[in-house]
């Protein structure tokens, strides 16, 4: 079968590999669609970071791996000792291995887990025809959600994590920083948890008016003062919580003048480095800086349930390219922010 | 009376001024100490931050005026419609003007309040003999609560809020960086709290010195890899909450690596400038920077118990000085890092 094989920064083939057969407690998936990630972005241009070089303590994998860890698919085979399961399955699969004894485990928050591995980086993964992949990362897919939307649990699971670490209820304001496929989801998330004022904060006027038209309202950095506008319209309240998806110090420094007294912002940007960060406001309103990473299965079947209500809409921010067309189509238009989410299709 | 009357950058003068009478709903106070605040250095090196040059909105009074807000005393005269109170009781000073009817105060958090004052920066305090308060600033000392104590109550009461805010429990493991005087307070107020395992980082060996001779255990973090230390001190845990009472970017990036997974590093410190944080470690293990800002009564009242209970020793790092010297034996010797407390004795 086809695969997207990493070996290393700036190596990655679409090569021909034997087709995996599962084994106890493991289930085979024809791969529908499987989502480039930001992470693979960063593996395929200055990794290995995630990839192991050395066999993994969960997988006892290494390099190279196939890539992908945001896929759906249709289980084809089924392993001894798993029930409950049948060809035919459409899944999507919440790629999380996980120790299962560490504190964070115990308390129910593998997401932290201290030895995390995730299907795709730590194990072959969704850039193929098939996988296989533990029956417990299984969620099944109800027939009326697509195998793309499928495909988009996953970054979707970590939009919806962080938008409940923003605990907000119905009549709060909320602001996103930056547009980007987690900014989306954020947006979906707060819409599906009934929050109807939301901003959208993004400097760039492409990413705004993908996000707009999906039915945001957005706010442009450059040409307006966002803090004394959400002052304005929170009759000085602040906002009741703010989402950094953006990961740079002007949205940083702008969502910390927003946010309200004992109120949040959530992170769930990738740091590339330490920011300048106004620590003062977190102390003067005694607001916080509250940290969120990726989901855990709570977060998959929240996404999954507001997919069959029809919640989520990938028009004109998500399309799908063929296996081959990967590093081209998918790595370099996205590193390149020609694209904003690609989806491979391993069957073309 | 003799007063410290505040002008501007520089210009601190002992001065003979008016005593006052209390008005409706005011005592007059004959002050014990008055303690000497970070803050007041500020005004006194670089203000008017705090003093307003124009009338406070709360108590629309504008410089000069007297300084001072860490004081106790006794009440030697009251205002009409003063309930509760009588001369000669003993009290300490809970020195905030709230508006009331904002947000922060409606939520019973006015220390927060949009329009907040303090009495001995927006009004005339406790740096001199005599000074007229609302009554709803007092809190009765018990007996066998010193004066000397009784001056400690506010700066203690800012440690007590923040160590509220870090949500310890018996058993946990805390730490505090910068054994300054909030630092002391904040682990007076864990002892309190009955955290037993607590660590007080300081790089200062004098105030390593002077915190240890209180009973604390501190680690010098120039000689020590301290998150290794604690993640073997704590099984790979990291610590239960971690409290910044230094305010730079060292205490800050090792504090960060050293909090717990879903656990806060609470910010008590007042930032001059945004520091660099390494924010990635927020989102790593979903902990969370909290700020905390002041007291409310609540504080005042713990403190004032376990102050009852002989919780708090001043030993070492606490000292008293007639009015007359504030400047060159306060402001100056603070400055100069040659002091940690000063108590101002106003009959000197």
């Amino acid at each position: 079968m086809r695969a997207a094989v990493y070996y290393g920064p700036n190596k990655v083939e679409i090569a021909d590999v034997p087709e995996p057969s599962p084994g106890p407690g493991t289930v085979k998936v024809k791969v529908g669609y499987n989502g480039i990630c930001g992470t693979d972005l960063h593996e395929y241009y200055a990794g290995p970071i995630f990839f192991p070089t050395e066999p993994h303590p969960l997988t006892h994998a290494q390099v190279p791996l196939v890539m992908g860890h945001e896929f759906s698919g249709v289980i084809t085979d089924i392993g001894s000792r798993v029930t409950g399961w049948s060809e035919g399955d459409r899944v999507a699969i919440e790629p999380i291995y996980k120790c299962g004894h560490c504190p964070a485990c115990k308390a129910g928050n593998y997401n932290i887990c201290a030895q995390i591995g995730f299907h795709g980086l730590m194990s072959d993964g969704g850039m193929a025809e098939y996988t296989v992949v533990p029956a417990d990362m299984l969620h099944k897919l109800p027939d009326n959600v697509s195998m793309q939307l499928g495909a988009l649990v996953e970054p979707m699971s970590v939009a919806y994590h962080a938008a409940t670490l923003g605990e907000t209820k119905p009549g709060d304001t909320a602001m996103v920083f930056g547009a980007g496929p987690i900014g989306i989801g954020l947006w979906f998330a707060l819409r599906g948890k009934g929050i109807d004022d939301a901003f959208v904060v993004e400097p760039s006027a492409t990413r705004r008016a993908s996000i707009e038209a999906l039915g945001a309202r957005t706010l442009d950095p450059a040409a307006l003062d966002v803090p004394a506008f959400i002052a304005d319209h929170t009759e000085g309240r602040g906002a009741d919580a703010v989402f950094d998806a953006a990961g740079v110090t002007p949205a940083v420094e702008t969502a910390l003048a927003c946010v309200g007294a004992r109120r949040p912002m959530v992170s769930v940007a990738i740091y590339e480095k330490p920011l300048t960060t106004p620590l003062l406001n977190l102390v003067m309103n005694e607001s916080r800086i509250q940290g969120s990473l990726c989901y855990t299965s709570a977060d998959f079947q929240a996404v999954i349930a507001l997919m069959a209500q029809d919640a989520y809409d990938t028009t004109g921010w998500v399309e799908s390219i063929a296996i081959d067309d990967v590093i081209d189509e998918g790595f370099e238009a996205l590193h390149a922010g020609a694209k904003m989410k690609v989806l491979v299709d391993p069957t073309i």
